[in-house]
């Protein structure tokens, strides 16, 4: 049998909702935490090799554009082979990913930029690392990439 | 002595309206081609070497965001420093810049994201070039950069 809700549910659904849910500042936050989650997922699926669920973060459109090293890629598809080329091909590694000095600023509702610091620790001793943009918008299917422009420091 | 306006003005003014003033499509025309004009002007002040006209183009903010080569400015003051002491310090020149394959992308009212290729003619020969994602809102001063990724490609 069903049980009925106790009579403090509703009340204490109102002052959730009052300290919380609705207002503008509020619903900030909540995106910049769901677009920290996105990136935090992001590094743990590079981490465990896993190039698919890592390009899951980015909208699956011919529209997602991605500019790294005086290249563009065009469309979801041609960016996941980018990243098989790059880091999945014979003598490729993928190495072990870490974003840093994230900022999540939103931009307008659904719409939110980010921008950090990227570093690739290498099995071969290298350490490649540098800046990254990027554009994301809150989709059907949760916040995705949607422009990423992704550069390389100068070796030190 | 004013002169009352003639009958036809209102009617012309809604006509007007319907025609091109307030729906969205237009409005997203309307700060393409302002984006466009802007990144115009600064290829032009560059051309002049008005390097502080061509700074105008940025949010005049502590919190304007400028990424390249893996350094980070923030701030107007810093990134001004930076283009005179990588283009107008002892030994440098500014060159001829264009950009080139601009794309502008309506993101919300009021903010838009650009990317295109940019390229340097140097008297030394040299023609760095590569790639840039802007961030711009419409502030009241007019549209302004608030943030700028720039990424050199590797030269070929």
């Amino acid at each position: 049998m069903r049980r009925p809700s106790p009579w403090w549910i509703a009340p204490t659904l109102v002052v959730a909702a009052a300290i919380g849910g609705g207002d503008r500042p509020d619903a900030a936050t909540t995106d910049e935490a769901a677009v920290r989650a996105l990136l935090g997922r992001q590094a743990a699926d590079w981490n465990r090799k896993d190039l698919d669920a890592f390009c899951d973060g980015y909208w699956k459109s011919p529209k997602v554009v991605f500019l790294s090293g005086g290249d563009r890629s065009d469309g979801w598809d041609a960016m996941r082979d980018r990243y098989r080329r790059n880091y999945q091909a014979e003598g490729k590694e993928m190495g072990t990913l870490a974003f840093t000095d994230v900022e999540v600023e939103p931009l307008a509702p659904g719409v939110a930029l980010a921008r950090g610091r990227w570093r690739l620790i290498k099995a071969d001793g290298s350490r490649p690392a540098g800046l990254f943009t990027l554009v994301l918008r809150r989709l059907p299917e949760g916040w995705r990439i949607v422009h990423d422009h992704t550069s390389i420091a100068a070796a030190k």
